[in-house]
């Protein structure tokens, strides 16, 4: 080993790790046949009855009310290149973990901005991508990749360093054919209502002309995802308020303009379709100071005369604000919190965000969330969604409250936890307080379109698996089950997002 | 949707969610018929063993060393009444649930300060139950109450809509019948000891009068819950030390007049059979100030001048008296602490305290617990019993520590945990560090008199899964088992609580 | 019970508890048989699945890239005297769980430097343990021992009061045979490699010897801990600063010279084939002061002028250099961070450290490593396995910065942890984000010679057992599961340890 140059803190390094060579037994030529059970428990007495259930709703419309496909797919329908571009650059489930294994990220298709150079070309991509398939085994890509690989694109072979080029060549033979073109899949994949997630200064232009497609029968609802005009911790918020005040046409440079802004942005997103709101943040918590006050803090953050705690409330702020206006407005808060975004600066600088290095935080939602519910909590317009990334929480905050407050819904199991072993986990932690009726149903969560079908069907293949536990037990009854698991698809997302 | 008038902050709203009305399937007529092997694991092997382990302690008499029955229900020996009275307004698993799927606490029987209207009679009450019982299922509360109707009440019909009405009258019927007046059922439930919790200021006289009564053969035990004479920072903590003055005949106008009523109030308990103290605490930190810093601290709270912190600090160190007392009377201490109480004020305000919305709070017991342990934890006389509402505590604090003190016993899975799958997480999480006999058996935890069969019938279903679970595996022998669970449903109570 | 002396505050109590007698069935002739399918799965498709798996990979060599055997053991290759010596008295899992029923520490062999009495013979040792074998039940430690009786030492009855003192000949009988000597048993039990902890100012005498030796062909290495030179708030920090010192040659009265000593330290090491140093603190973080400010700081910290923050922020300090000196070195840096140690004050001071009480606390990576990471976290000198007591970050935090981090291992279950449900709730944690190869294999940390095939056994048994049923649910196939299982008993640990 080379210990000659010592490399300087924060560069990431963009060569192989010398040191620890991942397993590379990527090679060879294996079947690509996923099993009609899979998912489903393997003794003879529940498999029996977690097939009848999956059965009786693995043809149910698919309802994705929150993700991240853009309208501009379905509004311009132009067709997939490759399935590098497809499956592996965009995925950062995918190009963080090749990432922890040593493949630098150009390598994976993105672009270094420090030296600008080309990254490596899709075939390159998907090359190595192939060459390390192994090392997903056992992870929720992994089930979601061998689905859209063999049910929507048709291949029957696995990845491999031996059939990169073949896999290749055929997928992006068939993405050129019309049945593969984004609407066609849509129409194919039975989606019934997809949301996107759209900045609040976005006019919605791709939403509008979907709607005024005769040719379009789809339902796509814009999400209003406002977390850049919030932040006033941020370096960006200055200019984000700028653009939302070249949208809405009203001053946003006290905090009243503000307000009415994004009051006035929120009703555009209605007239567009929108039923909620999405929210990231790192805590739950929100604050609710007087009008005068809210003015001052504004007016100091603005000016840069305030501390950094000082804007971390005003932020607080404007995330209570969000929580009024949805009790007057009606349209669903969905709270994504408890991240530390771009953990890694060396990476975030070169490669942007949303590049895999948000890493989860501890939790804490009974606290954090009082006062809102104190305002909030059983006023009937209102409704919010609680997705957490720290599983502690399901059965000591989240069920308790989904249990009392009738505006609480339990978000699903979400981003790391949007896997099966995590699935069963969060329905062992919050049934038995909660029941299956406070629950928001499926989310996918997703990035990838064609993953959209391969997330709901791991979805109700778990529903099915966990409830066959349940008849197998003498807990419900197979005919009760059977309701259930059609209302967790289709009535509970309906609900808890006000389709 | 209206959206004419807002609702205001802080106000709860006693009418149906108009927006997202719950699913209601609640009709029909299906028969109510618990399995016979419920909750034992379905694979053939694993339910052999785990029936012959059942079976073995099903008709073990009951030892409820902790929950919140009244003496004076068997004292008295007055009848039930309805099944509403019995079975829904006083159980606050029930009305919550409700409550968070829209339903008012008036329309469930609770009656509301703020107008002073009557809330539904039982009948409308019952009603509106039985139209919502599909809302239950996968809980808790679900399978206890299949068990009670069924098993303890005779009911062969599951709730409805159809059904509300024939089973009101066919419930109220029989609960007019001799065989099922308080003191009939207690015999047939099989109760061999029944703690209550009892405020110290309680002369005790319904335990006074069951001791004295020829007629009657069974125990009942008070225990000692001082929680609003030690929490000095509620409003009401003043009042309570006049009561204790009044009970005990000492003036508690100063620190060590308190630590004497207390003392007195122990005693008085322990002459009426008590062999336990019980305790709720934001969480488990206790003080030991000396004398002279107590008494100062004692006369700022009362006098008013205090801070909040000193308030708080001065409800630690009377925690810690009652560790101390404990280590000379040998009274053990149960603490039952990790709450927010009363997390929506307007309720709280409105309906009063437990009606369902106390929140389970982040645990730490590790350093929150040392400076008691430090001076009691391997005293002989001292023995307390620690329950907890956060999960995470189980393996990584509560058993090692177990696992070390001799004092320590791990309280069983309590409240939104005293639920099937949260009984095997708990067994999963301590076993493997503490064994099975350093656990304080199951208590029930419940105000509702007849679920305590079908409470501690769950618990014994559910350690002869897990222990089946764990023969199956060959990691005990069968025979090992059974002598595991009759310890656990007889000797660790026994031994935990010093019954 | 005799109430009439109080026990001082503080003072562990040297006699049975009287109130609560353990449950005393430790007796009678019972065969000890282990289950050649024990912690495989029960029904029958998962368990052939297991066997198969199992089999695979029962018989590979033992690679312990971190324990607590001692270098000295095999180089002077002397025999073992007595089961209580071997088994009993110096393993805390034992004695910790017999203190918590009531055995006091010098009963099993304990010396109480407090009253400087003999503890209990051995063969009164073994009487103690032997009645109280029952306790154990479910535990860890009873699976271990249960394999070194049988396998190890060819034991076939449980020990009982009743078999006691037969066992306790039969076992010192058979370990004055040549076979039964430590050389001996390493060869028999097939270890590939040994890692050793050793302090920085150890010679490393023992692993020359036996380099040197050759009629030894086995691999020990020794491993960097040096806890006590980097705790600045421990009282012996200034002694181990002089220990350090006399052993390089280095002053370490000053910050630069205690760095350059401990960098002369770890080239000793390397020379002697270490790989890898460990490190025990409260916690993951760490600091990174420039030079000016870390030497000032540690001028006042040994001045005793500083406060007890700067010398924490000194130990972070200090712990920030290690991981700097690995990302030159190349040294793999293991952090077991978590516990609060000594818990019980009176018993350290009597039986000194280590004797059962150092109890988990909540752990939090996600922040404290995160300056780490931004500096190192992408060298490919670096790399680090993380450790934890705390599960609730195996899915949060860990998995998700191995999953991205190149330089991070995910440790196995460690201490409380390393036990078969904890090391299932670990796979089913962690393997959907950051699947099977981020994981650096097991690790048996013991201080039990005789116990290392048995844990690494327990470890293939659970990890077959846990693949079978992922295998027997079709997420993976059985050729991949095979292959995974080989990986994590061989490639995996070699890779994270850079064996």
């Amino acid at each position: 080993m080379d210990r000659g140059t010592a490399a300087s803190p924060g560069t990431p390094h963009d060569h192989e790790r010398a040191s620890t060579p991942p397993p590379s037994r990527g090679s060879g030529r294996v079947a690509l046949t996923p099993h009609p059970d899979r998912l489903l428990p393997p003794d003879p007495t529940r498999r029996g009855i977690a097939r009848r259930l999956y059965d009786s709703v693995r043809d149910l419309p698919l309802i994705s009310p929150h993700g991240h496909v853009e309208a501009r797919l379905l509004a311009t329908d132009e067709p997939f290149t490759d399935p590098a571009s497809l499956l592996v650059t965009p995925d950062h489930y995918i190009t963080r973990l090749l990432h922890a294994h040593g493949v630098p990220l150009p390598r994976l298709g993105l672009r270094d901005s420090a030296d600008g150079a080309a990254p490596a070309a899709p075939r390159e991509v998907w090359r190595t991508f192939c060459e390390h398939w192994h090392l997903f085994l056992g992870t929720a890509s992994r089930g979601w990749l061998e689905a859209e690989l063999h049910d929507v694109l048709g291949v029957t072979v696995q990845p491999s360093a031996d059939t990169a080029d073949e896999l290749f060549d055929e997928i992006t033979a068939r993405l050129r054919e019309p049945e593969f073109r984004p609407r066609a899949l849509h129409d194919s994949f039975g989606i019934a209502a997809l949301a996107t997630t759209d900045d609040p200064a976005d006019d919605l232009s791709h939403h509008a002309a979907l709607a005024d497609d005769p040719s379009w029968s789809g339902r796509v609802l814009p999400t209003f995802r406002p977390d850049r005009h919030l932040d006033a911790t941020a370096p960006g918020w200055s200019a984000a308020l700028d653009d939302l005040a070249a949208a809405s046409g009203i001053d946003t440079g006290d905090y009243d303009g503000l307000v009415r802004a994004l009051e006035n942005r929120r009703e555009h997103f209605r007239a567009h379709g929108a039923t909620a709101t999405d929210h990231s943040a790192p805590d739950a918590r929100m604050a609710f100071l007087d009008r005068d006050r809210a003015q001052r803090l504004f007016a100091e953050v603005k000016a840069g005369t305030a501390s950094a705690e000082d804007a971390r409330l005003l932020s607080q702020q404007l995330l209570g604000e969000m929580a009024r206006m949805s009790s007057e407005d009606g349209m669903v808060m969905a709270l994504h919190t408890g991240s530390r975004r771009n953990h890694h600066p060396g990476t975030a600088r070169r490669f942007g965000p949303d590049t895999g290095h948000d890493i989860p935080l501890q939790a804490e939602f009974t606290r954090a969330l009082q006062p809102m519910l104190e305002r909030f909590g059983t006023n009937p317009r209102f409704q919010t969604v609680l997705f957490t990334l720290d599983e502690t929480v399901f059965s000591r905050e989240l069920a308790p409250l989904a249990g009392f407050y009738p505006s609480v819904y339990l978000g699903a199991p979400w981003w790391f936890l949007d896997a099966p072993r995590a699935m069963h986990r969060f329905r062992d932690a919050v049934t038995e307080t909660a029941g299956f009726y406070r629950n928001a149903g499926f989310i996918d969560d997703t990035r990838g379109f064609c993953s959209i079908p391969a997330r709901h069907d791991t979805a109700r293949r778990v529903d099915a698996a966990h409830l066959a536990g349940l008849v197998a037990e003498h807990v419900i009854s197979e005919d009760d089950a059977a309701v259930v698991i059609r209302d967790l698809h289709d009535l509970q997302p309906k609900r808890a997002f006000r389709l």
